[in-house]
């Protein structure tokens, strides 16, 4: 166990509406697999222009091509890769945004070969909505077994 | 990765209720459970009739002789075997159906050895209402690292 | 598969509102990010004073001090540890308390070196009322590959 941020425990009254909870919920169902079938486009479109994800790729054309370039790479390596995202939390600021708490964990199968959990990672947002719908501004991520 | 179909991005308005969300989230995780329980007749009632169900199988006594078949041969093998789905997507048609895609893993433990996660798979299925339950009609399985 | 309690299948009138659904779900995302996170008096105050877990060891003071020593020893031993729980049932008691099931998995990584999947579990807990927060009063595993 490494240092991390601290839990702040649910107190009852943190508890979000079902809505609000079934829409992140939705949001992430959506987001990963995205990702996981190649959209590219599509999956960019899931953080602001201003965000910056993967390290130091900014704006949704960089982020797409980033994407593009993963989404190649894992054809060429006959890879399947999904991503699950679970034991959500999602704590509202008073400004509306959200903050978002998540673990992860990826899935790769190559073709001919076992499949292969290769990571756990606890990822953290910020969801800020625009035109209607949820969307991510800032993404960290800490992957299990780093420093 | 591989040829699959594309992931419609779930749009503002394309969010289902909690109410909808919820159920159909109870619903998998009482047919996950009761396939992982050996429990055949109560899983097979969890499709139409008419559906097809594993592969060329059809009828629900049809469907049940062969979960009975899988569950016994488990047994015989000292493994348990847990179905997780997760990265649900639901989608109402126009006629009050709902297709669904969700993310599958299976884990299997055999007695005195190492757990092992066995598959990922995408499930996509039909989800009819019969008598004020939601049940599969079709169901397709694409197994991640399969051609 | 294991002599296991017999999955009582979910009847249409036997699910659950989709705010209580989600509560449970945001206890488990609560309690399980305590446990990982080594917040072991945060962690203890999600059950009952008198609940029995883990075994023999009861009283929130004791259940803290045994989690303590056990966060210790995963930074003793470079390893982070991360509780899914999924598959969530919810069944309500006529005395408004709650019965619940899930699968649990474990994912375990040591520093430099793979992830391991390292335990399936089935949880069944008794969830009670205090306070306006539900906590669990007892709670029974059963790990996958047990006798």
């Amino acid at each position: 166990m490494s240092t991390e941020p601290t839990i702040q425990p649910t107190a009852a009254e943190d508890y979000v509406s079902a809505e609000l909870y079934t829409r992140i919920q939705q949001f992430y169902a959506d987001q990963m697999a995205l990702m996981d079938h190649g959209q590219a486009e599509e999956w960019a479109a899931t953080f602001t222009e201003e965000a910056v994800f993967p390290a130091e790729v900014t704006g949704r054309a960089g982020r797409a091509a980033s994407a593009r370039a993963h989404a190649e790479k894992l054809i060429r390596e006959k890879a399947d890769l999904r991503h699950w995202l679970g034991m959500l939390d999602v704590r509202p600021q008073p400004d509306g945004t959200l903050l978002t708490r998540a673990y992860v964990l990826t899935a790769r199968t190559v073709r001919g070969e076992e499949l292969r959990i290769t990571a756990s990672v606890v990822c953290r947002d910020h969801l800020v909505e625009e035109d209607g719908r949820w969307v991510v501004s800032e993404r960290s991520l800490r992957r299990d077994g780093s420093a």
